[in-house]
């Protein structure tokens, strides 16, 4: 891991020098560098369009769909150096997602006729879907942005509390601390480790040495499983983990540290032991009866994926959407506000709750929550995050009015693993519920999907995501990449890209895991002399085997550079390069942009001259880098990958050669 | 014009041949070839897809979101020919709209892993908007798939009555038949010619000579200018138009030849004069004040693009619903009822229509459209269209709840102009909405328009849209390509594309028009000694000039054509060319697969091999075409192109050849 500080020399470039294969595209994003004001109902922002030498558009339109119908405005240009020109036109805040793309009309080039929108250019019209889209008003947290999330899987992450002095319920298999966890199959379910959330308030110190300021917990209510996704009641943290005491505590904790607290709500359905299915069971005329789909009571009813273990819940019951969802006495409501004061909800199988076969209220659950979160907020004044899980593509659930984001291993995990994946793997994973190998594909194919896949939704809706590098729900990313080196690469990727950071407790550390399940490893804390589990100290191995300090290492070095780098938070994203093995982009963003570049693997040297990156003649500075980058003479970035690795490069701006805003 | 009968030679075509830029794809669409089953919900379908030789997946994937949930099946490879192979799965009709796609995966080949969807073949994993997609139950009417629609702007196709015994308004300005009609201003609006509903009446024959078996007029409520959109009563019809029972006869004369009335409704404003607006403006009280957005009454209100004669209506109002919308008693049901049971409503500026600002009550309006319509189908027996007027894109709002389809501008009308366009064009006409020139595209641009534009919605919204090639809102197709040449390839093109054929009365004469204004042309019926226009004869010229009868003849070939060929009217859709100069596509359809082949201009010659059209060693007839067609000794089809032109060959089906369906 090499670290230094260079220094660009200011200089021109040849103009029209091809340099990376997106470097000759013209760029919009609607980060604050390139769509300016203040985002309010009403407001007209200037959009500031990026047209690199060896384009010279007659004319630039910009359409923008007002109240439904195509309004166009023609752009002027506002200044023009030897390596490009830069256009201005309006965005109207007029509707609740405002849509719009440009339109580069120039007679007789090889594309005359060119547009642009989030999803690249194309030379024939597109439809809407992938016009670049900016709410009229964002009102998710602010805080989400600046987040560093960490998810602890309760049971697993640390032990306060010998669990020999609790009560097991039949259910639980005891476990000792470093067993290596079931791979799959019922006793993945039934091994218990014995963590608790007492624990979790012994290593604050080692989260927030890690830069983590968020602590995602999944499901705390009592329930029949260590997973907990078969709640038993919304009403009670279960006592295996401490009880409702143990959660206030937590919170706490975690507030007076500044820190926030995300909790994990099954809305998809229940345990079959949940006191309202056992209401509905028992009474077929029980208002919980309404809560469940049956076909036949009491035997025959609608459940995740057909387990009858897991009933599903139907929304069109009124009275349940009041328990759960709606007012001041739903769960939703009750764990937000005191003694618990929680800082939001994941959402479980967000993407199936409320679907189900010609019924659809996926948008009415999600806009009852968002509602009730909306009025905590107005009485308590704490900002609120709404997040699904979703697995797939999540694009038309994320516009806005619903869920502030996902989990977006659709946008990021997937892609990344896509690119990453150890292509000799000795371990054969599944691709995340397709039966093949996970593959191994280009740079550029996985670049193409990943600014497809975004482009269908707004970059707030991104940025308030989870990125994931593996969950437990997913093998490990360590193990599917193969080796520390990739899993590095991973790791800037992870803590560069819009969404939030999201390190699956264990990570840091280099765990390893083939499953969800066998990647629900204990965190090996080094032991205090009175047996109990030291506050920050770890030992030297896991149940996967060695930690790996490297690796934590890095991440509390990416984690500061996030923090210290504003575009890295809020920037909008410009793609650079997306070669077989080379990916680069840059997070824009008016306090200076970040160049952040991947490599797989060894591949031909990239020059990236630093006037096309808009730097404009001005300084770049590694902030860290383990790819040999070499400052050229013309004000180029010339980087040998020899290998993997991967490179934050800080841009210092130059804001007024972008010439005025009107 | 040439037109013969050709029979291919049956034989073997080498394979793997590369012979046109999308034959060596693998194919699948939403028709009743490759998509097989009664389609109502729960019913399993059984997906085809063909595979290329060229391609060898080990495995082929079917990805179906499922209640929200990707639901993954391995197809089965039921058959292999040296020209391809046939792969099996199937398709649930679990939710309203189901959407799926294929994965194709094959170890080292060049693409080892690539996704099929409605937009064509990616090397990396898609967004799912461009999925296939199918309704559980296409409840649409079926009559429409049949229909040849003919539009009417009334004051313009036919006089039955002597204007001079009618009471001009004081807006009217008399207008001689054959005068040119103004190209813009307020003199368009106000320029009278004196046609009438009778009129129409006395053309029917005409119009069945024609092929046509619908009629859509444009609005025919009393207004107070010649396109009516401006309407002072929903109560009404014009009695410059010959009022209510004019109506009711060209219902009555309709429907007793077996064809049908479709009506236009402006469901997003009305006239300044309106009845409702009157009361609004009179008594801010009244019960139409909630009609309409004031800002401040009497003075401020919103209105269409802001043109105070046009005020919006405000569907927040549960009352206007109910009055324009909703019940037996509303505007859309009583017109489709006793005494004049029109078919069907054209919604005026549906896509503004409930969007304004923050409000965006679109689908709901729709859907109670469609409510109603329901309601009136199952009280008269009549199956009923409901289609939007939509300039953009409209597939968001064409998921199978609301409208049944939309004026394809986006998804015909644009694509066609910007390949057949006069690239010299002797008037420089606008870009429907965008200050620049019809552009001149090449083919392969725009069929990768169309295809990613049709993939964001079922083909049944596409079938259920009107096709055309111009109407009141815009230029002549004839003005907009500059030749009799261009104007048939265009003409092959509206009646064998996806969708309802729909003539902008004077577009088969060859009228031409720079404007939407301009191209309201009257049609120059010959007269009869007493003065009045004849039944079916023409004069020699129109307002725009000599009456072009060989169009006139091509229409009523082609729409001979579609009525013949089910695969026309009922098919799915495959691309087979998109070069620059030449676009072939095959309409596939259990009755027999036809393909259409459109030639802007002279081109390379193309060489289709019948094999990889699943024609699989069978015949092939032209029906119609205007290039050099050669049946070759293997099967092929070779094609000279040398000069504007088209052709329409029926390929002989050989369904068994195909693998049983399971």
């Amino acid at each position: 891991m090499a670290s230094r500080l260079g220094q660009a020399r200011p200089g021109a470039v040849p103009s029209g020098a091809v340099v990376g294969s997106c470097l000759a595209e013209p760029h919009h994003d609607t980060g604050p560098s390139y769509l300016v004001g203040h985002r309010v109902p009403g407001a007209v922002l200037t959009a500031r369009l990026w047209v690199p030498a060896g384009m010279a558009p007659e004319q630039v339109v910009l359409r923008q769909v007002v109240d439904g119908e195509p309004a166009i405005t023609l752009m002027k240009r506002v200044s023009h150096h030897e390596d490009g020109s830069w256009w201005h036109g309006p965005v109207r805040l007029v509707n609740p997602l405002n849509r719009y793309r440009f339109l580069l009309l120039e007679p007789g080039a090889d594309e005359p006729y060119l547009w642009l929108t989030a999803a690249g250019t194309v030379n024939h019209d597109p439809a809407d879907a992938t016009d670049f889209s900016v709410l009229s008003e964002d009102t998710g947290p602010d805080w989400v942005l600046d987040a560093v999330m960490y998810q602890v899987f309760p049971d697993r992450f640390a032990r306060h509390t010998d669990p020999s002095t609790r009560q097991a319920p039949a259910w639980a298999v005891p476990h000792n601390w470093l067993d290596e966890p079931p791979v799959a199959g019922d006793a993945t379910a039934a091994a218990w480790y014995g963590g608790d959330l007492d624990g979790v308030i012994d290593h604050l110190d080692y989260l927030q040495g890690l830069g983590v300021n968020t602590v995602y917990l999944t499901p705390i209510f009592q329930a029949r499983s260590v997973h907990r996704y078969d709640s038993v009641t919304f009403e009670h943290v279960d006592p295996l983990l401490g009880g409702d005491e143990a959660l206030e505590r937590l919170s706490r904790a975690l507030h007076e540290r500044g820190m926030r607290l995300l909790l994990d709500l099954t809305t998809n359905h229940t345990g079959d032991a949940h006191e309202w299915f056992r209401s509905a069971v028992a009474d077929p005329h029980s208002p919980e009866a309404s809560f469940y789909a049956f076909r036949k009571h009491p035997d025959d009813y609608a459940a995740w994926l057909d387990v009858p273990s897991l009933p599903k819940l139907d929304h069109r019951s009124s009275l349940l959407r009041d328990r759960l969802l709606r007012g001041p006495g739903s769960v939703t409501a009750r764990w937000l506000t005191e003694p618990v004061n929680a800082d939001g909800w994941r959402t479980d199988v967000a993407n199936m709750t409320g679907r189900f076969g010609q019924v659809d209220l996926n948008h009415q659950v999600a806009a009852d929550m968002r509602a009730t979160m909306a009025e905590v907020e107005a009485s308590t004044g704490r900002p609120l995050w709404l997040v699904a899980e979703h697995g797939h593509d999540a694009s038309r659930d994320l516009e806005g009015t619903g869920w502030h984001g996902t989990m977006s291993y659709a946008g990021f995990t997937r892609p990344l693993w896509s690119w990453l994946s150890d292509p000799d793997p000795a371990d054969a994973l599944t691709w995340l519920g397709i039966p093949t190998a996970i593959p191994h594909r280009p740079g550029s194919a996985v670049v193409r999907g990943v600014r497809s896949y975004h482009a269908h939704m707004p970059a707030t809706s991104v940025a308030r995501s989870m990125n994931l590098l593996s969950s437990h729900d997913t093998p490990r990313t360590r193990t599917v990449v193969g080796s520390r080196d990739a899993h590095l690469v991973a790791a800037t990727a992870l803590f560069t890209a819009p969404g939030v950071p999201t390190v699956f407790a264990g990570d840091e550390l280099g765990a390893t895991g083939r499953t969800g399940e066998h990647s629900r490893t204990t965190i090996p804390w080094a032991l205090a002399p009175d047996g109990t589990q030291h506050h920050t100290e770890l030992a030297d191995h896991g149940s996967w085997g060695p930690v790996d300090r490297a690796v934590l290492e890095r991440y509390q070095q990416l984690s500061a550079l996030r923090r210290a780098l504003p575009a890295l938070r809020r920037g909008g994203l410009r793609w650079v390069h997306a070669g077989d093995d080379v990916v680069a982009w840059v997070r824009t963003h008016p306090a200076g942009d970040v160049l952040v570049v991947l490599a797989r693997g060894a591949a031909a040297p990239l020059r990236l001259p630093l006037a096309t990156l808009h730097a404009c003649g001005t300084t770049a500075q590694t902030c860290f880098d383990d790819i040999e980058i070499v400052y050229g003479e013309a004000g180029t970035l010339n980087l040998s990958v020899l290998g993997p690795g991967s490179a934050i490069i800080a841009l210092t701006p130059a804001v007024p050669e972008r010439g005025p805003i009107h």
